[in-house]
């Protein structure tokens, strides 16, 4: 089968671990339709070609358009910072181009609706970055719902909690600005616990939110990448414009109740991406920071027996672990990256959409926007109403 | 110093555990005014003896009016459902009796209300039972934070998880209707976790939540005991008329954000009161299942070693923790009681008012009503509107 | 029934522990035979005098002698330091006295069987006071290997860590010094692993051992108690003369492999009394600074959701359990005396002899001496030997 | 710089370990000097070339002695199977080659000691494959430990626990072959935990051992490979030669006490290689199935706050984690041979001897082979008498 020509654009965090991610792929995965590492796009000339080196791509371009127009590239990968999302998108779509974006979708809904609309009138495949799904302790989870072995699900309780800018001092990258990220912790972390709460437990019906700019100034940042800046920040302050920490309620469509809150000011937590969800029938808990065990718990063990087991998802038994280490060898974040490419590969292989895709990405953006809705206008607001 | 006659409605699991901290303070807190186990009253008498026997009281009386009555008793310790509570408490009062008093303190606001004002009016000590203030690694949180060692407070997450009527077979005892509980989980268990949260994080400012029935209706209980209703059930079913589960967000009045959740559906969590704060300079970690341990970070600490400490509170350094055994042997839910009633028979012999009293009985109350309007009414709800 | 009349030689630790047991026992488990707490006996007239009154004893005497000729007791409690055991204990059987002795029986192997021996001529009812046998997370553990539901018994892996003495100023309590205490951390300590050891697996076919003083030398301490002598200590140091750490490895005589360490020199473990059973359908692990909790593994669980369970053993399916609180409430270290106490006056209206008696004493310390002889001797001991 | 000619014999589950390593040095550490994956060799030449093109190589031979003598190989990486791992050595070191190679190092010591011999004569750089010591959980073990912050060291606890052969029907792989694999879980599993207490403790300077084979004959296995060999086997039955367990006493040089323990029979541990280590000033704890944490304790924390902190070992100022990914974000069991392939190649770019090294291959054989020795003639042993 012919291989899958990359034009890959943003080279910094995301970028870095979508490159490992199609290196990954055919050590481990090698029966995979597989990824061939064109080329690399980004603005700054030095930095491109450092990181296309580096990261092991074939060529090097400075405008996403250029990339865009390639007859050797077959899929476009975003994950240039959130603003830029949307014009490539389209870009790619107008050019035949499959497409894979990093979360969040857009700035907007009513961008990330133009991009699914562009990307289904295109005809070709599109997916969005929900990495945390390709855990295989969350397709644990997936598949202990799915099968029923939790029963009927009441509550869902999600958090992802950081404190990488607790610190007053943390200058303002481009994180902590609306313009360009389109939202805070809610649009970088929430995001990923709204996809988590739809795969796992189903559609959301209404919501309702709070949110909190706890440092509402910090010193202007000058060059600055992804998650790490410290130092190098001037004594001028300038507005951070997004939200610190936002939690909000939610009621599901299959009526379980949920909580979700964000927050990049939780004093120990560098990545607790975590979840609870209880059933009728038994209880399971994740949390990223131990990526490779699900928690889980029945109701129907035996009486004297029941507790929550800590089950190591690292054996032949769990998704994608044959192809890894033997049992009890732990795997890593970025391979939730690589399980995600392996999808997204075989989804064109199979010429089938990928899971998840830009209706998901749409979809987590209208829960993302009706939060916000309903903080503006402190009330309820029905997912339904976007 | 003379001692504290007391006189105590209620024998079943309240009433029980009560007793055995009245037994266990002169053994532990020598030193501290103590308890005279003058009277026990309940409705039936062949239980009542048992109990009076069992847990030790002097004698047993049938009718609280008559115990009210007595002038040989100081203090009436009302463990009763909670209907009962208001009627007995007003006679205290009026009696010059002081008051120990379960939570909820009333089955409404209003009710609470006149029994605050009826125990100021009268000049009695009045004291509301929220135990779990007095777990010592509570108690090292409340120091962590009083000290400053944890900076401003920006987030409370609590929880209080059951499952003991996850099973849709176990009856409708009187727990899950509201004409005598006054509320389900959201009264029960939420009451604890925003007891926890004034004490440790301060006064609420806005609340806005949601609850649920998840099982309608349940066999009609005959005679049932505290929470343990295994069997015993008949065929007829009767309506659930309490939540099954409470959720609600909160904004305190220092700013701090909130959410908590009471739920008796949470498979697998026989008694998980947890909470966790995070401030500017640290975050603290409580599960009442391990109840001697809090979890404890520092932004301070070395940057090569910063993580959560596990705190084990049972040091001569943590509080009341030099009454009872060598370092490392733990205590159990139990002595949260003990070390309750060692403040209310500190307070009566300083003549002062004990911690938490009636003003909390009444301040949690709020909460919980004003919880239950934001339900009701679909809108955030100030705690000064009521 | 009648009721046991006690009389208790030693009022500092253990004695409190003991007093607490013998009060719990008419309000946790009133169906029991009940004890009568008639005469604590100790040589410090002021010191004895607070404890009858704080622990709730009838009379106070200072002559162990006189305590043991009284014709109102029925049973004598010895947990005095060690080197007072064998000459309390043999009087006590002379006199027709039941014997509730503290472990370690004796200083020496030979010590105890002459206790042992004492009480089988005598005919009187007699126990070891192993009390972890008596949590329920044991009990758990013993029930399930009991039933076979572990299968096989592959290993043993047990501890007992302190850290109270790591401090080298901490001064030269008895607890320090052969003549009074017979053993270190091995006795005091380890002996409490050897019990469980045996308890779970069965009989010690051999062993042989290592162990070590690191401080040689401490201040010698004028009054001290139990575990806690802060301050207080002068400035002459004094040897100290027993083992503060000991391990050793040991076969069983169904061919388990064990290792057992303990040691007063394990910084952060203030009481890790833990172990843990492999055996060829599951394995089970314990931990007392959890002691509510066994982590309990099965290999025929479902394949993809293998794992230790976290079990909290206060439902009402664990042992002594229905006596105490609703599920998930704990309770704490003093209440394995409560139980420990219950199948003392248990056994006594049965007329049956209470398990652990003095045969588990003297197993025990066989083990003990053994081990010791292994160091000395550099060499595997076998408990036939002895 | 140049690159570094890789030729690799062996191509199982090490040698895919060995292979992404290699692979992920350029992305993650590009400044270091860097690996040329030349040839990969192997006996049967269809499986071999499946993994030359799946591993990325650039040819295949299947004579090793081929692959030594080309010219355009500077390093042989040897992990075949460990009978093969002497002859390839001495021919490597005496055709001038770097060699990097699996542990153990050979199936016996005085074989290890010729290796040994041969590298040192010839001249070269030697590396022996001691994977666990670069997690970097455990770079901070032994950073705390180098700069004293846990004090004297008193005790060392080091399991390696796993449960793969706890079935009697698991065939009899090469792994259960004394004449192939040398040593059972002693070898294979302890070997690590000796190379670890070396590392992190010092030197060992006596022994005494135990061990025992529970499973005495297994299934002949057809083709099988690495750890996982489920079903495929037929009906015959074989010997089971090597050790299933093996435990041991050990005192280091230093004087501290240690007990170490292998076993493939600890049902639910798939990988529990882990270990305590307890001084004077503090105490870690790690566990390889959760590789990113490491556990400390301070004897000098605050009074109140002493407790094991749980370290994610995951930021900037952990070893070798700044050229990952951002704090919280965690790495898997692969990443150990990154990093040891990293000490590698920077050894080699400094003309300096990697560590470990053949003569840490050397060390820790005399230790395994003093506890052989030791329970054969059933004494303490001194490494000294090698």
């Amino acid at each position: 089968m012919a291989k899958v020509r990359v034009g890959m654009v943003g080279y910094k965090f995301m970028g870095k671990a979508h490159s490992n991610a199609y290196r990954a792929l055919p050590m481990f995965f090698p029966g995979s339709v597989q990824p061939e590492m064109k080329a690399i796009c980004g603005r700054d000339p030095v930095g491109l070609e450092t990181a296309r080196a580096q990261f092991g791509w074939e060529n090097a371009v400075t405008d996403w358009k250029e990339l865009v127009r390639r007859d050797d590239i077959d899929l476009i990968d975003i994950n240039a910072p959130s603003d830029a999302h949307k014009d490539i998108a389209l870009a790619a779509a107008e050019a035949g181009k499959h497409i894979f974006c990093e979360k969040p979708l857009a700035l907007t809904l009513e961008d990330s609706r133009e991009m699914l609309a562009a990307a289904e009138k295109a005809g070709v495949k599109h997916m969005v970055g929900f990495n945390y799904r390709f855990a295989p302790a969350v397709q644990l989870a997936k598949k202990l719902i799915s099968e029923g072995r939790l029963g009927k699900i009441y509550h869902f309780r999600g958090v992802f909690l950081q404190d990488w800018i607790i610190d007053p001092s943390f200058p303002l990258v481009w994180r902590l600005q609306k313009e360009i990220a389109g939202s805070g912790s809610h649009g970088d972390l929430g995001a990923h616990v709204i996809d988590m709460a739809r795969f796992l437990v189903g559609e959301f019906d209404e919501v309702i939110g709070m949110n909190d700019t706890f440092v509402k100034q910090r010193p202007i940042a000058s060059a600055m990448t992804g998650l790490s800046a410290k130092g190098g920040a001037g004594e001028e302050l300038g507005d951070v414009t997004v939200d610190d920490a936002t939690v909000f309620l939610a009621r599901f469509e299959n009526g379980a109740m949920g909580s979700i809150e964000a927050t990049r000011f939780a004093a120990g937590h560098r990545c607790t991406n975590a979840f609870e969800i209880n059933g009728s029938k038994g209880s399971i808990k994740f949390d990223f920071e131990r990526m490779n065990e699900l928690q889980v718990y029945f109701t129907d063990d035996a009486e004297d027996v029941q507790g929550f087991r800590r089950v190591l998802a690292t054996d032949g038994a769990h998704a994608y672990m044959d192809a890894w280490w033997p049992a009890g060898h732990t795997i890593g974040y970025e391979h939730t990256f690589t399980h995600e490419v392996l999808e997204l590969m075989t989804a064109i292989g199979e010429d089938r959409q990928p899971v998840p895709n830009f209706v998901d990405g749409v979809k987590c953006q209208e829960v993302l926007e009706a939060v916000d809705r309903s903080i503006a206008e402190r009330r309820w607001v029905s997912i339904s109403e976007l």
